[in-house]
């Protein structure tokens, strides 16, 4: 499994918003990204909106492709744009991943 | 487990020297780590040097406190700190956990 740790940075007059919607994403948005491998997946948010995105994943390209194949993934990612900042398109899309420079098991 | 993720921000003109000291950590401050609880701790360097932590542990506080109790890391920290840009202490003093907004197991 890879360690994946992406940034993306949330306006500032969404947290609320973003935050409540992310207590109840859509059951079949769980299940596709389980299916499409993205394990240990969390969100954090800084009071600035900026964004840490971690998972583990055996290959991040692929879980990523993965996603795309889903229908619901598209609907997501359409509801989810308007709460981001400087991105032109989709949040999936601007999910590059930081370099790991240190780990402990 | 809780997981934990915090910021840094290292200094642009340190950061291949971070990297370098961070691909070999003292043997000794790896144990302390892993006797201290923290576990699954990685840390990834995004080019302007934001430096993004994540751990696992069950309680961060005694796992910060654990280490405190450690010579090492007095040591290790000591060494740290002018990597980092806008600390008044030791860097380790500013690992402020963010609010986990989502996880999926």
């Amino acid at each position: 499994m890879r360690r994946v740790c992406f940034l993306l940075k949330v306006r500032q007059d969404r947290l609320e918003e973003y935050r409540r919607r992310h207590e109840t994403v859509w059951p079949d948005m769980l299940a596709a990204l389980r299916e499409a491998g993205w394990h240990n997946y969390s969100l954090f948010l800084r009071d600035d909106g900026l964004l840490v995105g971690y998972l583990e994943t055996d290959d991040f390209g692929a879980a990523q492709e993965a996603m795309e194949r889903t229908e619901v993934n598209a609907r997501w990612q359409t509801e989810m744009a308007p709460f981001f900042e400087g991105l032109d398109g989709r949040p999936d899309e601007g999910m590059t991943p930081l370099a790991e420079v240190f780990h402990l098991a």
